[in-house]
């Protein structure tokens, strides 16, 4: 008998997982493998909801394998160790993000850029060094090896923290690789959302005046009231943009749908960067003259390595930052991705997996 | 009666000047100021004919004012100097590139930068502080503060040096600052004109290997042999580009025509570097996934600063670095740029103002 999703492993699994482009989730029964030397394996406590997820699930990127279990933002307790574990023991909090393996030996992963190898392995729809096909952390269960898990530290609400592991990752890396870290700067924040909102808390605790720079004028209060922004742009409002123009050191723009890049280059001071975190599916309009007049720059960056992430934890817990998130149970988890399509959530769904994933 | 070019100032001048869009060149009699106490005065032996002297003289960036001399790319020998002088003293050999005055107090000319200055005073067609229009180097003298003086080092040939103030700075400075100027980096260079070719050899002198990316497949020989490139693409070649891919660690590229930037993105390895020195007239097509998935970045750089124009000029000196030119006489100059806007020249026209430049 050929070798089922069920006992292709030795540890029963039971996830939520879609079987076709629709992306609809159903309850799922799999196997993980046994905790190999250097494998951590976790009880999964809990597990953001990440936009790509919407991605994946619908199979918009090209990439889907199918039946397809994501969760990329995931936390939980440590259920046993691989004889050569030394990050963590049984009883401590961890979590996974975005990647569970990656070569090892490439420049990149030299360089503890783990996240920029070639041959990355992603947590969830993506062939593992195995053979098998991995899957994410809409789970009750999860193994990694342990270089690809983060320890949680005792302080941090761990609903709270799980989006940090790709929300978070992805903000603070940027920020701290292009400079934008330094006190006093002037950084602007477009789009806020998941990663958004994220963003704000992080420029801020690095010590900068934050700009929100959104469409929707009916995030202004949350932004400066909820968030800690220091002000807000409506960026359909010339007259707004034009009194900010040459003021900003750095602009983190996450949105993912196409937009003009024209007036983002022209709040930069000269020698300001633009770092786009979101994947619009189509090339943007990029102007030449205006990035030569004042040596600005455009870049991208995708989430972090891992010795970064741990940092990235460590410095939100602290900070006391977390992702502003809505708890929900498995069984809502079709309904919130509904929503999500739609922006309809202040600013993370996170799945309380361990108290509401059961098989009935 | 109205002070015409000729009186507005008590030093008489003559040159080279366009009346109108249509670029021609005829002889014009000005007059330059006298020698303030921080000015330098010299007589000019050669200029460079920059393609963006094309640009001002048919008025195609739409800030051209007439009667226009045009010129930045000059190089000649101190007649006289103001009392408080300390840079240069008479007999001296002297350059001044793209600008003649700046603010002095922003931020950028504090930090070096008065490339990046608002008030930033172009060397000719630009409103001086006095009131008067600049007028470049298509002339017999000029005069300029001691600040924008450049010092021309004396071992070096002073026709090729006169393109290193436009050409030799526009490429040198972005790959100091963007860190592009280790030995053992692949740099690519794309185009292969006025700035190119002095990128060239900037990157050779940093110990580079170099590649040029170029859709003419008959400047392979030269660009190898003559110029002493490591390695030549034909851009329009799937396959040599291909082989390629994921190679280098910066591009600098030349080209003010539109075209496609994905291919470049894919030369370069994950953290790479693309620094664009040319404007093209209309947006490109920006890719962002391919900037996330390596952190690629993508920029702009005009000319440098004062400090870092006299540092690129004494490391050509030492590196025995010049501008490959064919020298001209005044009156070859309507017909030079009509082949310059063909990129019918190897590399640079540079005008041998002192012997050829007569009035008649």
């Amino acid at each position: 008998m050929a070798k089922s999703h069920e006992t292709e492993h030795p540890v029963k699994a039971f996830g939520l997982a879609a079987t076709d482009s629709s992306g609809h989730l159903s309850p799922f029964k799999f196997s993980r493998r046994a905790t190999g030397d250097e494998d951590v394996q976790f009880k999964v406590l809990y597990c953001g909801i990440c936009h790509s997820d919407l991605h994946y699930l619908k199979n918009e990127w090209g990439i889907s394998q199918y039946p397809l279990v994501p969760g990329h933002e995931i936390v939980g307790v440590v259920t046993e160790v691989g004889k050569k574990v030394e990050k963590v023991k049984v009883g401590d909090k961890v979590g996974v993000g975005c990647m569970v393996g990656s070569c090892r030996s490439c420049e990149s992963c030299k360089d503890d850029l783990e996240n920029y190898c070639p041959k990355i392995i992603p947590t969830y729809s993506a062939p593992y060094s195995d053979g098998s096909i991995t899957y994410g952390g809409y789970s009750d269960i999860m193994v990694a090896d342990e270089h690809f898990i983060v320890r949680i530290p005792d302080n941090m609400p761990l609903d709270s923290a799980a989006p940090l592991l790709c929300a978070g990752i992805t903000t603070y890396s940027p920020m701290r690789y292009f400079g934008l870290d330094k006190p006093g700067m002037h950084i602007g924040v477009v789009g806020l959302g998941g990663l958004g909102h994220v963003a704000v808390k992080f420029a801020k605790a690095f010590g900068a005046k934050v700009t929100v720079i959104s469409t929707s004028p009916n995030k202004k209060e949350e932004a400066l009231s909820n968030l800690g922004a220091d002000a807000f742009l409506i960026s359909k409002n010339d007259d707004e943009m034009q009194g900010a123009m040459g003021t900003m050191d750095g602009i983190v723009d996450t949105v993912s749908a196409y937009h003009p890049l024209m007036p983002l280059i022209g709040l930069l001071k000269a020698h300001g960067k633009l770092i786009m975190l979101g994947a619009p599916d189509k090339p943007l309009d990029l102007p030449i003259f205006p990035l030569l007049a004042g040596r600005k720059m455009i870049s991208g960056s995708g989430i972090g390595g891992m010795k970064e992430t741990q940092e990235m934890i460590d410095f939100a817990a602290k900070h006391n930052i977390k992702a502003d998130i809505e708890l929900i149970s498995a069984d809502y988890v079709n309904t919130a991705l509904e929503r999500l399509a739609k922006a309809d959530v202040k600013y993370r769904f996170v799945i309380d997996v361990a108290n509401t994933l059961k098989q009935s």
